[in-house]
C-alpha cells in the first residue's frame, strides 16, 4: 500500500509511460536473451490460408536485404499465379524460381507422374540446401509431397540438418510431419476461422491466385 | 459387396486414378458452386508468425497481376524491414506505401503521440478504401490500433463496407475484434506451435525483419 498515494498523484499520461517503461524492460530483457544468430527453419502448416503467401512475404523481405534466394514450388495448379509473375519479373539473378509440380494429384490422376515430378523438384531443392550461395530457400507445398510419401522425410531431415549454418529455409503445406516439426525453429499452424470459398466466393486474383 | 470383385481386379494405378477422379469431381463441384466474384476482406490474426508476411505475399501476387496497390503500416519498430526496401524499390507507381507508426507503444511511451500517429495512418487508409483506383489495400497491424482503441472499430467497419466492390482488403495483427471477424470473408488464426525467439534465437533478416 505504501506507494499508493504516489500512484494516485500520477496523471494518466505518467501512468501510461510507467506501464510502457515496464513493458520495454521486459521486451528488452527478452531481446537480450535471444543471442543465437543463425539460419532458421520455418514451417507453415494447418488448413488455413496464409501458408504459402507468408512464405512469399518472407521471400520479399529476403530479396529486400539483397539475399540470394531459391524457390521450389512442389505442387502447382493449372492456374497462373501472381507471385510467379511478380518475382520472376523483377528479381533477376538474385532469385532462382522453379515450378515443378504439374498440377494437383486429382488433376493429373497419374501417381507415377506425380512421384516423378516430386522427385525432380526435390533434386533441385536438395541442390539449393547444399549450396552456401543461397541465403534463403522456400520449399512451397513440400509438406504435401511428404504426406503422400512422394518425397521421403529422412531425405529432407538430412538435407536440412546438413545445410549451410546461415541459410534460412521455409517449408509450407498442410500436414507437416511430426519429425519435421521437431527439428524446426518456428512452426505456425494456420487455423481456418472462416474462408470466402465456403461462402461461395471464387478464388480471387491477388488473394489466392 | 457387389462391386468388390471388380475393385480387387484393379491395379494400384487404376485404384489411384479412380480415387483421384472422385476427388476431382468433388473439387470441381465445390468450384462450380463458388460463383460469387467480388473483392474480399481477409483478416490475419492470432499470436503466431505469418500475419504480416502473408499480407506481403498477397501484395506480391496483386502486383504480379498488375493491380494498383496500397499499403499502410500502422506499427513499425525502429528496425528497417526488408519488405519495405523490396517493394519500394521495384513497384514504382503501381504501389503507394506508407509507414505511419513511429515505433511500438513501449518504445515511444507517449500515448498522445501514438494516437496521433494511428489517426494519421487511418486517414491515409480511409482514403484508399474510398478510392476505386486501388485494387488491393493492405492495412498492416491495424488490429493493434483497434485493440488499443487508437482507431475506432466503427470507422473501420463503415469504410470497409462502403469500399469499391472489387477492392480486396487485408487487415493484420493480433487480437482482431469480433466485429471485424464478423464482416470478413476469410479469417485465419496464426497459432504458435513454436517460435525460434523463445529458444534464444535473434530475430532474423529475411524471416522476421
Amino acid at each position: 500500500m505504501s506507494d499508493q498515494p504516489t500512484k494516485d498523484a500520477m496523471t494518466p499520461e505518467e501512468r501510461h509511460r510507467e506501464r510502457m517503461q515496464r513493458k520495454k524492460e521486459l521486451v528488452d530483457r527478452k531481446i537480450a536473451r535471444a543471442t543465437i544468430d543463425r539460419g532458421v527453419l520455418v514451417v507453415n502448416t494447418g488448413n488455413g490460408k496464409g501458408k504459402s503467401s507468408s512464405g512469399f512475404g518472407m521471400l520479399a523481405r529476403s530479396l529486400g536485404h539483397g539475399f540470394k534466394c531459391g524457390v521450389v514450388q512442389f505442387i502447382k495448379g493449372t492456374f497462373s499465379t501472381g507471385e510467379e509473375a511478380f518475382f520472376r519479373r523483377l528479381a533477376g539473378d538474385q532469385l532462382d524460381y522453379y515450378v515443378m509440380g504439374e498440377g494437383f494429384t486429382w488433376e493429373t490422376q497419374d501417381k507415377a507422374r506425380d512421384i516423378a515430378a516430386a522427385q525432380a523438384a526435390w533434386k533441385i531443392a536438395a541442390g539449393m540446401l547444399a549450396d552456401p550461395a543461397y541465403d534463403f530457400v522456400l520449399l512451397d507445398e513440400l509438406n504435401i509431397a511428404l504426406v503422400k510419401q512422394y518425397v521421403q522425410l529422412e531425405q529432407v531431415l538430412e538435407a536440412v540438418a546438413a545445410r549451410p549454418p546461415r541459410q534460412h529455409v521455409v517449408i509450407t503445406g498442410r500436414g507437416a510431419p511430426n519429425g519435421l516439426i521437431a527439428v524446426a525453429d518456428t512452426v505456425t499452424e494456420m487455423r481456418v476461422v472462416k474462408h470466402a470459398f465456403e461462402a461461395g466466393i471464387k478464388a480471387q486474383k491477388g488473394v489466392e491466385l
